[in-house]
């Protein structure tokens, strides 16, 4: 299969790229690093990235970016953040990718736990992850026959802890490995409209 | 109790009011009918209900509009109605509402089966869906202490079958009448976070 990772140059997608590079041809797209650039905020970067790849087997997507605040200082524009990146940012790979999908494909999109197990300051998070795994079981019914679409709802990673582990006191830790067989288990098995939590 | 029933000239919001009105001053906002009148897509119209209304103790919202159409005929643009006006107007409703809500008040916003159980043409209506029953889950950790916040998710209302009905095929409908009841539940209960599914 040729399979597209985008955000394959991050923590995450390094490991998805990881356990598919040995059976298939993957492509990793990175914000700024990555075989091909692409801005997921930006439908006409989106439409370079997939005019640079051209058709693929499976889209991988490991990216989305929200912004963190308590409840009390979320404004309407910082909420705006999440929507338009996280969310439509991986809306648009699939809307945009079905014109790059060959027949039998797959998307794959990421969320996370805090939909399903909210923190302080993630509000946003919480917004954004549900409407992503929403719209997958959803989007399962919708798409041309043939094409699958499921997605990752990993909790916080091992490689992270470091960093946002502050936020996530008493959440159990799932290496980048282990969140990377659910990516395996989307590209390579046969489900669609499945929410994987990897926690 | 003073309630605030956002929508409270809608088929549902109708129902809501008639449940609490007996028992509490409500007072109904609708986009051109009713005591006072709201856009909740526009920040400003929701400030000057809120001037005009005053402090309260519960605010309820039965509104939210969104696209409805085949997913590969939807667009950014599309998706875009349904998370300003029934996603972001009911956040914006509890953002904003925080400086006219009583010690002890609650907000209760709606949402919908289509996240649960989706259908055709759904895909903006399951996205909008799953990110507020999501975000209540969330906000409800970082509320100012003592404010409590709900969700209502109804199936098709019974009232609303002949106009929508093509769509449900095969979804038992419930009355609005019975769904005011989870209005009810949210707001003289104790409750928080909570979705509260009627189908």
């Amino acid at each position: 299969m040729k399979i597209l990772v985008v955000g394959g140059t991050g923590t995450l997608g390094k490991a998805v790229v990881h356990e598919l590079g040995c059976r298939h041809t993957v492509i990793a797209a990175g914000h700024t690093k990555g075989k091909v650039q692409v801005d997921i905020k930006d439908r006409a970067s989106i439409a370079r990235m997939y005019q640079e790849v051209g058709k693929v087997d499976a889209v991988i997507s490991t990216v989305g970016r929200v912004h963190f605040d308590a409840l009390t200082k979320m404004t309407p524009e910082y909420y705006m953040i999440g929507l338009q990146d996280k969310l439509m940012g991986q809306v648009n790979l699939v809307l945009m990718g079905l014109d790059y999908i060959n027949a039998g494909g797959s998307f794959t999109l990421t969320s996370g736990i805090l939909s399903d197990e909210p923190i302080r300051f993630g509000s946003s998070a919480a917004m954004v992850n549900g409407a992503l795994n929403a719209f997958v079981k959803q989007a399962a019914i919708e798409l041309p026959p043939g094409i699958r679409i499921n997605i990752v709802s990993p909790t916080l990673l091992e490689e992270s802890a470091a960093d946002y582990g502050d936020y996530f006191r008493g959440f159990e830790t799932v290496t980048a490995a282990r969140a990377a067989l659910a990516y395996s288990r989307s590209v390579e098995g046969g489900q669609t409209g499945q929410v994987y939590r990897v926690w």
